[in-house]
């Protein structure tokens, strides 16, 4: 025991965030009993609502309350486009960049055999079906250029293609701002094979 | 709005905690969500039960949910000596070194007249109390080695004076493992002054 049994747990809970310790859960747990309860409080309560009402959108299972979620439900976006990702978050760096106007739609992870994820754990029923309600021009597969990711996008690239006209795939290549003597061989191959032709 | 309503609240009541940001807390709620919606579940459980139980303890003023916290509580403690510290995660670090077996007191804090922090707001008078229950034989003062730390050591110190027949300031000096060259000036002098003959 370091401090009493009540703050002992709380540090332990705090430990189930992504890059939380046990020295950050302690300075967290203190800083709030100490100097923010009210925060605390308001932290404790809206986790619980949304540990209990937050689930995933019908069409594109996207996290929100609601049944759909708000990309899906904007009657704005464009249904020509459809980008699938692998993550709410991948959603949110696409939005934050801007210039997307499209739809989602989110697997919650890679084919990964091994750990027993396959095209039903992605929901890739649903992204058939989805297909089939959009009708979309282009299929842009935006899954991470890692080896699963590139599985992935191969896999529903073989399993789609009958049903969209266009299906393509994020470039890869030398990221903005970056030194070519810096970036890894496979990257650089990459930006030299999908050179393009600038006058 | 991000993600939805429900999610954007929570992104912004994560970031209560200390040094987490934005992206930091969009982290850490995807992931509870996504990946571990049971821890997330008893952390907000125990938190609001921590914020709504844990207070002070009636002698030390340490954090605990209980009257007395467990270095007061403890029979095996001694309580000829008296360890004066501003917050409770330095008395968490000092049982983490281990080799102090006294009592604790915890000020929150330092004197700091600009933010109208007086000796009222550190419990000075609790103090007072607790080394007339104690007659402690010692008054170790471990306030921070800041400026303010030290203006607080010296107010207790001048306070207690005629109550205790020792009341020592813990010792500057250079901290193990640390090499001369880069240690400060202000420390150096410290350590220089405070040499002790080692044969």
């Amino acid at each position: 025991m370091a401090m009493s049994p009540l703050i002992d747990r709380l540090i332990e809970a705090f430990q189930v965030l992504p890059g939380v310790g046990p020295k950050g859960a302690q300075r967290m747990v203190l800083h709030l009993l100490q100097h923010n309860r009210t925060g605390g409080q308001l932290l404790a309560e809206v986790l619980a609502e949304a540990v209990d009402r937050v689930g995933e959108c019908e069409d594109c299972r996207n996290l929100c309350e609601e049944a759909r979620c708000r990309f899906c439900a904007d009657p704005r976006r464009d249904d020509a486009l459809l980008c699938v990702v692998e993550s709410p978050a991948d959603i949110l760096a696409i939005e934050r960049a801007g210039g997307f106007r499209g739809r989602y739609f989110v697997l919650h992870g890679h084919l990964s055999p091994i750990d027993g994820i396959g095209p039903e754990e992605l929901g890739l029923d649903r992204l058939l079906e989805r297909v089939s309600q959009l009708q979309p021009a282009e299929l842009i597969l935006a899954t991470n250029p890692t080896v699963e990711g590139e599985a992935t996008a191969h896999y529903i690239s073989e399993m789609i293609s009958e049903r969209v006209a266009t299906i393509t795939r994020i470039a890869h290549g030398v990221p903005l701002g970056g030194e070519l003597e810096y970036i890894d061989g496979g990257t650089l191959v990459h930006a030299l094979q999908g050179r393009r032709s600038i006058r």
